[in-house]
């Protein structure tokens, strides 16, 4: 305890962003909960395919969020 | 808010199929919560490996849900 | 098999509407799944806390949810 | 998309310390994914009853937790 | 690295019966994966809300379930 | 009802070590809540990608839970 999962859409992170979320997040974690926790906190990465997360009836694609990300705010 | 989660064993449904239950049941929670939330329902798809998903202590197959679906009732 | 996760922010949705939705996803899946399934087809809600469901890093309330649904689009 | 998903034994965290875990893992989120996604970046705190939550086959109590959490390394 | 999550509907079992849960299926696992990794096997149970587990349409509640354990097969 | 979900590292077990799990938890489900529910137990076997599952920040690859097994304690 803590578990921690990070759901994401496959193919829009690479293997070192994938680590990265898992450090900042273990760190984000232990920050609040206390250091003597670490070992006992778990942090996962699950993908969902491409197509499969739906929002608003319509399934983005990997596509999708990589043209979300770059978008002029 | 609000999120669906479909949980299916792979090989069974045809992406056209999957599509179909995104926009089925967005459509089916719209016509409860309010058109207003349309934007923020998420429903998403996921697939477990033939032979991973136990009922009654036996690994369903997909070949077995195949069958299952054409079973005169 | 099929298993689908329904997950809401408590004191939203009252009871029969908690059981409508159960009953109008159900529906949604046989017609796309076959008849045959319907006594396998398994449709689960489940609610979480007001305020511990984060959008941009702010928890949305009870209240946040329904001043969303009435507002006019 | 993102989901994220922390979950805790309840009673070990107050209000305050479950909202710096939503704000601070969207902020991580969000420094490595793009600041384009904040709006669809969602953190979800859920809880498990003391004593459910079980390491090596005994079931952790919110004591067990706080003992931890103020442990000597 | 394994974990087990258990879902119930609430009310059905009392305190010892999801102790002795969390105890019979960390043993399973780890007679399987090794003795070694017997603290690292996580198995946590979580329940969900009399009447809103649905099968085939129908919310099931705690009676209905307590009925169907005693029912002759 | 009850439904358990057993998630595992990707390639530490085979297939007949995932048939075991499943056999065996239904079997220690079904002693303790009425063989008359053998047939609404349903157990999962579900697998994350070597590398996201991380304890204490650092993801943990299938090389690194074989080693784990083997370990004399």
């Amino acid at each position: 305890m803590p578990l921690v999962d990070i759901q994401l859409i496959e193919g829009v992170f690479d293997k070192s962003q994938k680590q990265a979320m898992i450090k900042k997040i273990t760190d984000a974690m232990v920050e609040i909960e206390s250091e003597a926790m670490r070992g006992v906190t778990w942090v996962r990465v699950h993908e969902v395919a491409s197509g499969n997360w739906g929002i608003g009836g319509k399934g983005l694609t990997t596509a999708d969020v990589k043209a979300l990300q770059t978008q002029v705010r």
